[in-house]
């Protein structure tokens, strides 16, 4: 039987959600407590990676096994054993054998928050990019509208990216002012390793106007990371949902 | 010379606002700053205090200098030092002699949040109070009515409390809703020490229906702590606003 976990995390004090040698990843974290709370090894398969920092409103994970579950104890049950940790498992459902955290994804909705004032954030440290300049909103969403539809990313791809090819399909990107915040909000089916906090190093170029949008258009279409910004930071990045 | 400062702050690591032997309060960090930014030793004084735990949106404070201060350079020099802490020094201006951070206020704003949902909260882990139950906005708002204008706040009051008299004046006081959250904003020139987490906490046993309005105003007409529910959590307050 398969069972999906819809999950909030602060990505701050993790090395990411995959699990790996070194500890406190959020995959980890959720398979300990399974283990503890089912009495068995379970293995799950998040909808995609979330890098060091990086926070999460709404990954979703899915898991095998055996029994039926009673989803709502087995939900408070995972909610008190993750307590020491910011991880919040906001649902547990069963689902049909063949749903797939990771390959039934249609959509990936990613959050990019920039707090764009003279002052540090306080509340929001380590959940904003601090970013001093005034930055163009209005410039900055005729750059993002370059991005839209199927293009190759390979300028917002990481070097660590592992997948086959640079083409990608970017369903929307959309750049607002709220307060003191800049929101940038991306969906897709998926995207490369760093594509968002690459893009948004980019966005920021013309942004602070040290690129013009022709310059922007230039970067991205030379297919070369080289040509690209710099690499937003993680901390500003929310994994916001995932449509299936 | 006089000056004031507009300072947020998450309150999680400090032991509240105000100067004291043990570590970590915020006017020791702030006056720390001070003294290496201007090489004098500074005594500031905030509009009010913050408790262990409870944040500040926007604290007021002053101090007073012999020179003349370039407030853009000092302000980012007391950011830059503040940064091992969630402190940011919003604002830095010059302000004239009679101006008194706690005695010119003429009205002070709170916010207390509610995060009302099954799961717990994990980007917002001490930002918030959990509470698991669900509440009953509307009836807590007609509870809420109850308390504004001119009254005898001694249910509310903590037996800490310094104040000379437990009569105060609440000018407004609303509770809504907000997607998994419930605000309760409250203004007032002044409140007695735990008042607003004490009233938050008579206002969720109405909320959570083992209270009646009528409960509540019995309560509230009783003049004494001992009728109160508990005292609402400190993660859950933060300190908006001065008005003066």
């Amino acid at each position: 039987m398969r069972y999906r976990l819809d999950i909030e995390y602060d990505g701050t004090p993790f090395v990411g959600w995959q699990r790996q040698e070194l500890p406190h990843t959020v995959q980890q974290v959720l398979e300990e407590a399974l283990r503890i709370c089912l009495r068995s090894e379970i293995t799950i398969f998040g909808s995609g990676r979330t890098d060091t920092g990086v926070h999460a409103l709404g990954q979703v994970a899915h898991f095998d096994y055996d029994e039926e579950l009673d989803t709502y104890r087995v939900r408070e049950s995972l909610n008190a054993l993750v307590r020491p940790y910011p991880v919040s498992i906001h649902a547990l459902e069963r689902v049909s054998d063949d749903f797939h955290a990771r390959f039934s994804a249609c959509q990936r909705t990613y959050l990019y928050k920039i707090q764009n004032t003279r002052f540090p954030p306080a509340l929001d440290k380590n959940r904003v990019w601090w970013y001093v300049h005034p930055l163009d909103v209005q410039a900055m969403q005729e750059a993002a509208n370059l991005l839209i539809g199927r293009h190759d990313f390979s300028t917002f791809r990481s070097s660590q990216c592992q997948a086959k090819s640079p083409v990608k399909t970017l369903d929307s990107i959309t750049v607002r002012r709220e307060g003191e915040l800049i929101l940038i909000e991306v969906r897709a089916r998926s995207f490369l390793h760093h594509q968002v906090r690459n893009m948004v190093g980019s966005l920021v170029m013309v942004g602070n106007g040290r690129w013009t949008v022709a310059d922007f258009r230039r970067a991205f279409e030379a297919c070369d990371r080289q040509q690209g910004g710099q690499t937003a930071p993680a901390a500003g990045l929310y994994f916001v949902s995932v449509a299936y």
